[in-house]
């Protein structure tokens, strides 16, 4: 009885990565806001209704490619130390943007968004709120800044830049952000 | 030979105010990333060319009328107290990025962005950069902040949310920010 289950499980583990395939190469050829439906489906191969059963809309298949690119289930930094965590976090956020077609496609979500919080933005906040949570937990409540203020100090200025400056998001920008969110 | 001249430049004044508001109509209508220069020029009454010839493209024509609704030639505030003069600067573009529209424009620029600096985040960067000059010189050259922090610490979190959370952009904002920016 394992078997049929199994080699389903293969096939939809190719057909998602087809259709992860396409949207990548869309976005990279006409930019995250020309992409549809009916184009990733034609390109991966696949029925456009399995997709809009999955989906439902271009923006929501959009959000969960970006989504899957800086992976929420990838382990947090996690030294004890907040400076140095938030560093990481952040350097790896940053890395993420710097490649264009990560960019490309948080552009697409922007015009996208302002109904409600994308997937992609909620995973950095759930990020964010367990890094200052294991603060709280090390130091009887209390921790030098809240979730906002990381999101508002970190995530805000490297999305920001993603999004209108790409070519400011430099190597430094990480620790330069973090140095400012906790004064030494 | 004043009359004709003046004659003209009423009827460019009252083209340009159709122009203005059929973007804003259409950019309420259907959301700043499906207007088109067609669209525009048919709910004006105008003839396409002459708005293809002034703005050449769509993002252009839409960073232009956002320029314009926050008017880069407003005096900024001036009160020889760099806390009240950010806090005053922020506050407005806060209050500007609570109408929807406003922030809808936003969303369709980020869309469009990345190749280089829009006029809209220009403006802003010129006055931070005023603001923090004047600071400058009323002090030695010296300034708590410089305009990148400013850029990174009011800006980034006031667009962050207008695309992304725009339901948070409430009236304490500004002042939350700048207190942050400029720890008492």
């Amino acid at each position: 009885m394992s078997a049929p289950a199994r080699r389903t499980g293969g096939r939809s583990a190719a057909v998602l990565s087809a259709i992860r395939y396409a949207v990548e190469d869309l976005v990279r050829e006409r930019g995250a806001e020309k992409v549809t439906i009916p184009m990733v489906a034609e390109r991966a191969g696949v029925n456009p209704t399995s997709i809009y059963r999955r989906w439902g809309d271009a923006p929501a298949l959009l959000n969960d490619i970006a989504t899957y690119r800086l992976d929420p289930e990838r382990p947090l930094p996690d030294s004890g130390d907040l400076r140095a965590d938030l560093a990481a976090w952040a350097a790896e956020i940053v890395e993420h943007y710097r490649k264009p077609l990560n960019a490309s496609i948080l552009r697409g979500g922007s015009a996208m968004a302002g109904e409600q919080e994308t997937d992609c933005l909620r995973n950095r906040r759930a990020e964010a709120l367990l890094i200052v949570e294991r603060v709280r937990q090390a130091n009887d409540g209390a921790s030098p800044v809240g979730a906002d203020e990381v999101i508002d100090g970190l995530i805000a200025p490297i999305v920001y830049r993603a999004i209108f400056l790409p070519w400011t998001l430099d190597a430094d920008l990480a620790t330069r952000l973090v140095d400012r969110l906790l004064p030494q």
